[in-house]
């Protein structure tokens, strides 16, 4: 029995496995990622692409590639993934006409349209890569309340030789049943992120720098450097996904502690003074406060990451040893000794330097951005100082997919 | 082909289904109540409960009786929803042995158990009420990870000719899968319901009367009240579910927008200035920015309710017609004329009464709580003037409900 050929039950069964895979994860990212996977596992697809519906545009969500990009082999990550463009919702494209017509669309040969369709397949991308698109299977993802979420756009269907083969009808039966309940994971995540950046923009009300778009490319960062810092160290692929899921949404909360910091500190215009700047350190114990451990290993990275993403490799940094359910601070009086080393957790190392590198990649008030040179040269000469020399490491060895993280998420006013 | 006797498939497309419902529900209280509500549906039993792993005890998590308290004949609520106990987990008891060995436990008469078995049926629920607990099947709700999330005890299956009958042995084979999927939405629930609190912690960053206690029992009361007032109008029993599930989320957050409030205001312990007050009116505004329309009626919801709280049903209220998307206060500027009767949105007349009942009925650091007789009489004076009359009529058409969630989510100084 091949794959799309199963009994009904076989494939219902392996559809409610997927839906508890999808369950599992929290962040919109982690779950396209996995919706992609898994679809194209249940339909033997070589490659896809996800769009989710967004301010009434089909917004580029996530793509898979096994022939040219082949994530999943050796586990790395393309920076396709972080693409960034839009397709208006009509019916020229294929992937606007499923939208617009909220039926699947099973296509033999893309290349072999009849041109009295309304559609047609545009071959741009084919003519870029060198890639051959042959059969596709176009879906759209609707939520149970019959509203369109998204459209996936599976490629290149393989026979159990390996070869490619067009998409059996059947699937056409089944996988809107797998979409509906990627439309339901897809809705969870969303909120999830839009939970997340609400934290970010209470804190954002009190400091103006703590924006969306900052802590979404520190999240991803984190998470990416995260992935490549995993593979190089051999852990299970499996663990990988589910850490780098939380650490997203552990590092984009980084400094919501912030909010507990006095205005007449935080808005302050001119240098703080040394019992000024003591005060400021406190955002990282009030950050650790708002994380109890109820929510299992997120809490736990939240904790780590918004007590220690100030401290230093080689030391120095703050806010040390302390009890983080003591007391609020009084006047003048400094934090604990510096954490060093590995006594700092991971996810705290990581996201210090995802921090500092947008910190200094971006406009603030006071300054303009760096050159990406400049930066890059402080990393490197940090590394060992301020920086886990491992990580800055594995940060080094995906400058490509930092770079389109940065692009995906640009600041509003550059 | 009754109930439990299907085939797999069957079993399989009607748990996917029931998935799926579950899936679109985002709050703990109505994912338990509705996970509660579909393993009855598909075992066909009279009764349930759910119990919940807490601080390392099983915690009450949700209830239904069909015979005792038929909750969804007419739709109506039970206070025994809100009951707050917790069973040790130890092997004594029916619920803790299945917690502690992880297997499901298939009983055909609760009252024949053998004395050698090392745990027994506790006859004092039915010895209280006149119940007679026969048939019972009691099951673990594990997650992926094989994580013990909480137990589920149904009880008394129906035959097809609604007589008592045993549970159909094939069911355990499949509600494991039920449950598993369970265990994902109990999760991702409690993570909603978290991370909400999370937002209000950091509320209470700053104003320290924005404690969880509270804002669980105006969330609650909100949704208890709506409710009440949803069956009083015949809004079919799906939109209710729906809403309540929102509400309870967006009431929850209804003052949130307190952290954008200066220092200087919001911890002056003497009376404000009128121009202090003035000021502190925008916490209205401010929490009202923190929800664009992203996460569609979530969003709208936590919108009206945060902008519309303080409106009155007979005007004097605030903020009155404003542009919630303006500007900062300027010095001592008045915000715009009140909104009066249906004008504000059901849910701020609901929130509203809801706040300040909690408010009144507590202790705050200026004041013990009061009496209830004083409470009652307060809002009964302020229907038409204060709080739109309906609202008042719903709200006191469920007293029981209204106490019962006062018992479960007491404040830690009490």
């Amino acid at each position: 029995m091949t794959r799309g050929e199963g009994c009904g039950d076989a494939i219902l069964t392996d559809i409610l496995r997927t839906v508890d895979e999808l369950n599992g994860l929290k962040d919109v990212d982690a779950i396209l990622e996995a919706i992609l996977l898994e679809a194209r596992k249940l339909t033997g697809a070589d490659a896809g692409t996800i769009f989710v519906v967004r301010d009434g545009r089909l917004a580029f969500g996530y793509v898979n590639n096994d022939t040219l990009f082949p994530e999943g082999r050796d586990g790395s990550v393309s920076p396709e993934v972080y693409q960034s463009y839009t397709l208006p919702l009509d019916g020229t494209s294929l992937v606007g006409h499923v939208a617009l017509t909220g039926q699947p669309l099973l296509i033999d040969d893309a290349y072999a349209l009849s041109p009295d369709l309304p559609y047609r397949f545009n071959k741009s991308f084919d003519e870029q890569t060198g890639y051959r698109t042959r059969s596709l299977l176009t879906l759209p993802i609707k939520s149970i309340d019959g509203h369109l979420m998204g459209v996936m756009q599976l490629i290149n269907a393989r026979g159990p030789d390996g070869l490619p083969a067009p998409f059996a009808p059947s699937l056409a039966a089944y996988l809107p049943i797998f979409a509906q309940h990627a439309a339901a994971a897809i809705e969870r995540g969303r909120m999830t992120r839009e939970l997340v950046l609400r934290m970010v923009r209470m804190a954002e009300l009190r400091d103006p720098s703590e924006t969306g778009a900052h802590v979404q490319r520190v999240g991803a960062y984190a998470a990416e450097i995260y992935h490549s810092w995993a593979l190089k160290r051999k852990v299970p692929l499996k663990t990988i996904k589910r850490q780098k899921d939380l650490l997203r949404i552990a590092a984009m909360l980084h400094d919501v502690g912030k909010v507990g910091v006095s205005d007449a500190i935080l808005k302050k215009p001119e240098r703080l003074t040394g019992d000024e700047f003591a005060t400021m350190q406190w955002h990282t114990v009030y950050g650790a406060r708002l994380f109890d451990t109820s929510l299992g290993d997120l809490d736990e990275l939240c904790r780590d990451i918004a007590l220690r993403h100030h401290e230093r490799w080689a030391g120095g940094g703050y806010p040390g040893q302390i009890d983080d359910r003591g007391e609020d601070p009084p006047d003048g009086v400094r934090l604990g000794e510096a954490l060093t080393g590995e006594a700092i957790p991971l996810a705290a190392r990581i996201t210090a330097l995802a921090d500092v590198y947008d910190a200094l990649s971006s406009r603030r008030t006071y300054k303009n951005p760096w050159p990406e040179d400049r930066v890059l040269d402080l990393i490197r000469r940090e590394s060992g100082r301020h920086f886990d020399p491992e990580v800055v490491e594995a940060f080094f060895a995906i400058q490509d997919i930092i770079r389109a993280i940065r692009a995906r998420y640009p600041d509003p006013m550059d």
